[in-house]
C-alpha cells in the first residue's frame, strides 16, 4: 500500500506552514512539485522555500512534473475541467506507480488550503477509482488566500451572525448584492467587480497576498474601483503574472 | 505605543499552529487567556497546551481573564451581541491598560481564525475608537473549524466552479438548498439540518475536531440524520459540552 499526503502549504507566506504541514513533508519519501510554466516562477519558488526550510530528513527527493494544459475548444467549461482532470489523473497514476514504491509515502503541495477552488483531492479520487494503483490518502488543512485577505486588511469575514458567499469571477453577476451581502470572490480574470453599480459596496482587495509583492486597497467600490483596476494591470505588467481575491460588503454589524 | 496580536490558534489540534503564529506568541509580552467558564475545560487545555509547547522565550506572562456573560432579557439578538461587544471591549481596555506597559506587546490567542465569527477584531477596533489606550494592532491567521471539517472528510469546499455559503444554525432554512448548493453551518444550537427534506441532500458532520474526542459522519441526509442526533446528544452527555460543524451539499461536479 502507497500513502498519499495532500499538503496545504499556505498562500504565498511560507510562515503559513502548520506544525501539522511541516510533519507531514517529512513523512513523504517523495515530493511531488508541478513545474507551472516560466511564468510563476514565483510560486514555484515559494515551494522551494517551503522544502528547502522546512524538510529536515536528508532521505526523502523531489519529483518535478509536467501538468496538463486545460483544452477548451469545441467543450463546454465542464466537459473541458472534466477532461482535463481526467488528464492530471492518468499523470497522477504514472507518477504513483513509477516513484512510489510499496510502503512509501508521496507528498502533494497544494497552494493554499487543498479544500478551496482546487482539484487535488478530487484528480486523487479519480486515480483511485480507477483502480491501477492501491493507496490511501489523507488531507492536511493550510491557510487559504481569504485568510490572507482578512487578515492583512484586519477585518472579520462576516457581519455579526450573518452568512458570507465564496464565489468566481464567473458567477459573480448571479450573487453580490442582490443574493448575498458579503461575498468573497477568487479565480476571478475578468475584474467582475467593474460592473457592481450599487453605491452602499464596499470592497477589500488584495494581490500577491503574503508575498513580498503583497498589494491590498480597500474602500468604498465606487471610490477605489480605478484605483484597484490600475493597480491591478500595472502590477500584471510589472510582473507578467497575477493573482488576487477580494471581499464584497453591503451593510453592517447589527442590523437585522 | 501599545502592540497587540490577534492571533490564530487553530481550530482543536495544537499542530494547526502555523509558523506565523508561533512567531507572533513568542513576540508577545503578555498572553491574554480568556477563562471561560468550567465546562469547557478542554478548550483551555489546548490554549495552555499551545502556549506550553510553542512559547520559548522565558521573559512572557500569561493573564487569565473572565470574558462577561452576555444578557439577552428584554433584548433583541443584535441588542444582545452588541451591549455584550460593549461590555467585553471595557475589560480589554482595562487589561491593556493595566498589564501591558507603553511599548510592550500583548497577544489574544483566538480558536480557529480571527476572521471567522469571532468579534476579537471588532471589539479591539471598539477599544482603539473609544480611545483610551493608544495602541496598534495585527491579525494573525489560523485554521478554521471549516478547514479542519473538510481535511477530516477528505473532501473539497466547493463543487467545480461553484459557489459556497457559510452560515449559523439560525439561517440555514434561508439558505440551502433553495440559495445554496452547498452551505457550511457553524454556531448551532438547535441541529437545523434536522428540519431539511431534500432527498438529494448530502451531509458532512464533524464535532470536537482535531482533538482526540473527534467525531466524523457522512452521507446522505435522510439516511443519516437520525444518526447524528443520537451521536451528537451521546457525545454531548457524556462530554458535558459539544462543538460541532457541518456541510450540505446537493449535486454534483460538472453538472452546469
Ligand atoms: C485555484 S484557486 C486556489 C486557491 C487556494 N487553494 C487557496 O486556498 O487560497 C486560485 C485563486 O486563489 C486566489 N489566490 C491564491 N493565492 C493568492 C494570493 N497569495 N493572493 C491573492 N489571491 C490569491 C486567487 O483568487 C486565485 O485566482
Ligand atoms: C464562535 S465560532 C468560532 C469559529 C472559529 N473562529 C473558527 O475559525 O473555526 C464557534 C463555532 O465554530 C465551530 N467549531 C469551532 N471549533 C470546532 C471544532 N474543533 N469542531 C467542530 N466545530 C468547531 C462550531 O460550529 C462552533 O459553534
Amino acid at each position: 500500500m502507497r500513502h498519499i499526503l495532500i499538503i496545504g502549504i499556505g498562500a504565498g507566506n511560507p510562515e503559513h506552514m502548520t506544525v501539522q504541514a511541516i510533519n507531514a513533508l517529512n513523512r513523504a519519501d517523495v515530493l511531488f512539485i508541478p513545474t507551472k510554466g516560466a511564468k510563476k516562477t514565483e510560486l514555484a519558488e515559494v515551494r522551494r522555500e517551503i522544502c528547502g526550510r522546512y524538510v529536515t530528513r536528508s532521505d526523502s527527493r523531489t519529483v518535478e512534473f509536467a501538468v496538463p494544459v486545460r483544452q477548451t475548444e469545441g467543450r463546454s467549461y465542464s466537459q473541458s475541467v472534466d477532461d482535463w482532470h481526467a488528464s492530471i489523473a492518468a499523470t497522477y497514476e504514472t507518477l504513483l506507480a513509477s516513484e512510489l514504491a510499496d510502503g512509501q509515502a508521496g507528498a502533494f503541495l497544494v497552494w493554499g488550503d487543498p479544500m478551496l477552488y482546487d482539484s487535488t483531492i478530487r484528480i486523487v479520487e479519480r486515480v483511485k477509482a480507477r483502480g491501477q494503483v492501491a493507496f490511501d490518502f489523507e488531507v492536511v488543512p493550510g491557510i487559504t488566500s481569504l485568510q490572507a485577505l482578512c487578515a492583512s486588511h484586519r477585518i472579520p469575514l462576516n457581519l455579526v451572525g450573518k452568512p458570507v458567499e465564496i464565489t468566481t469571477g464567473r458567477r459573480l453577476a448571479e450573487s453580490f448584492p442582490q443574493k448575498s451581502e458579503t461575498a468573497v470572490v477568487m479565480l476571478d480574470g475578468e475584474q467582475a467587480f467593474r460592473n457592481i453599480d450599487d453605491p452602499d459596496a464596499e470592497i477589500y482587495w488584495g494581490a500577491y497576498l503574503g508575498t513580498p509583492d503583497e498589494i491590498v486597497i480597500s474602500g468604498r467600490l465606487a471610490e477605489v474601483k480605478e484605483d484597484i483596476l490600475e493597480a491591478r494591470a500595472a502590477a500584471r505588467e510589472r510582473m507578467g503574472w497575477i493573482m488576487d481575491i477580494y471581499l464584497l460588503r453591503k451593510g453592517a454589524d447589527f442590523e437585522d
